[in-house]
């Protein structure tokens, strides 16, 4: 059996591991901690509490739970005092109030939603994302580099956390006994790169002997990677992880049809030009027909993710 | 196996069930659908759910999960957007959004707290209780009625529930496969009688062939039963219940320490005096010692309990 970790926090890496979950493999996710955003926004400044909303995200869509549950856990309230609060994120809130640890919350909520993937917060420390524009100005708060406030945002030149965050052990030790890693797809500065920004997350992967995979997102996102093509994306991964680290580097060659690029270029998306080169150094670049489905973009089809990943 | 439902929804009607649940029974508990305070009034009148704190105490009373899940659902928020409210109330609400009926979501909240026990509300439409007092005054709702608001208040002269409430159907065929219906211990107007107010409730009592039980209170409650003695209490079950319904009624008769007399006198409780007579029509009356410890006053020892159950 093969330990397959999947790095991230979003869509994307869900959609890796589902991908992957029928097969002869153990699965890991290493889940993102930097979400300071509306209902988690709203329960870390009240109640002192770590994160929850990407790991329920993460606990939601690997569950193999009744449709009740997963229905339960993304209940959103839109009035009265409750307003704004998503109860999947209130939950693991109180798991870690009741539990005295949100380690111990993540694991009784995958207990309740009968997750196989073992769901690992990439630090337990209480950080946030912040990021330095092109044109000097900073953003604070992930949430406020995910959505830009104004139209026409200077590109991002680069993200940090602070205070500085220290790897979870679990994470370490889920890492140490990888045979292979997959970054992405996903946001790189808001879902991937957070988990890289981690002290301890680049020297684990250098010296890690797994295969290091990294799947380039399929459009760009408005405000975040706008005009970025393939290698755009290779390039900002090889900076936050150091050069040669990646082993692969997984590219979509298929275009979608012309009626879904301009629905996603109405929200100020664009085709990832695949890179013309067949390798960047060390990292071998790989190119597959990864669209599982339209109008809403996807990768797969499940099975090409499977057998592409397991080839390697 | 004998088929044993209690009827109330406070700490006695639990005490009862903890007492039997090792022995070779089948146990159920129709539980008080008339809450209305704190969270519960808050998520009835915000959320326009039924109440879910009676059935959520039940619930943590009779789980046989961990302490974490019992500690969760007793949760209290004390800050904050969520201040005042149960997570254990909040837990149910949701539920019941996500299924759309609340069976579904006591249900479904029962799998999650591995309960043993059939946890069935009395009634599934939307009602508040109500009362008279012998003053003429009224006092709307069960949390009103439950705490004065006032140091000195007049008895209460009946309580009355309003839409009227049909009888859940599942507490019907419960009710109609007993062996036992246990009535309290409990708050007989705000936590046993708003039971039998339910229409279609005393007719199945009546026409049922199991063995019903009235558990007497141990001390009396302020503002509610002051100055009553056991008669007061058997009288008060009569007059909701109808003429020999009840086979048995069953009244303490060890008196509690004097220190702890005194203690529950600052109260405003007073020990209730059982009564002098064997029974009352066809109602049997039966005496034991029937403290379990002190200084906090509960029915018991549980062995005792299920042995005089049992027996009869």
């Amino acid at each position: 059996m093969k330990n397959i970790v999947a790095i991230g926090g979003g869509t994307g890496t869900f959609t890796i591991l589902n991908a992957l979950k029928d097969g002869p493999v153990h699965l890991a996710a290493i889940i993102s901690m930097a979400d300071d955003g509306g209902s988690t926004g709203l329960l870390r400044d009240q109640y002192g509490v770590l994160p929850p909303g990407d790991v329920r995200r993460a606990l939601v869509a690997l569950s193999e739970s009744s449709q009740t549950m997963r229905d339960l856990f993304n209940y959103r309230f839109h009035s009265g005092d409750l307003k704004g609060h998503s109860f999947g994120n209130i939950f693991i809130s109180v798991l870690e109030k009741v539990t005295g640890s949100f380690s111990s919350a993540v694991e009784e909520a995958s207990n309740i939603l009968k997750i196989k993937v073992a769901v690992v917060p990439v630090t337990l420390d209480d950080i946030r994302l912040h990021a330095r524009l092109n044109n000097g100005k900073m953003v604070h708060g992930e949430t406020n580099i995910d959505i830009p406030k104004t139209r026409e945002r200077s590109p991002i030149k680069e993200v940090w956390l602070e205070p500085k965050a220290r790897l979870n052990p679990r994470a370490r030790t889920i890492l140490r006994e990888a045979d292979i890693v997959v970054i992405g797809p996903g946001d790189i500065y808001t879902s991937l790169i957070p988990n890289l920004l981690v002290t301890g997350m680049k020297e684990e992967l250098k010296r890690s002997k797994a295969k290091k995979i990294y799947f380039c997102n399929l459009m760009t996102k408005k405000g975040e990677t706008d005009h970025f093509d393939g290698n755009d994306f290779a390039r900002e991964m090889e900076k936050y992880l150091g050069k040669d680290v990646l082993d692969y580097a997984v590219f979509n060659n298929r275009r979608p049809s012309p009626a879904v690029i301009k629905r996603y270029r109405a929200q100020g998306a664009e085709y990832i030009e695949p890179p013309k080169a067949k390798r960047n150094g060390a990292t071998r670049y790989l190119f597959a027909p990864l669209i599982d489905s339209e109008p809403l973009l996807r990768h797969g089809p499940p099975k090409r993710l499977a057998k592409l990943l397991l080839s390697l």
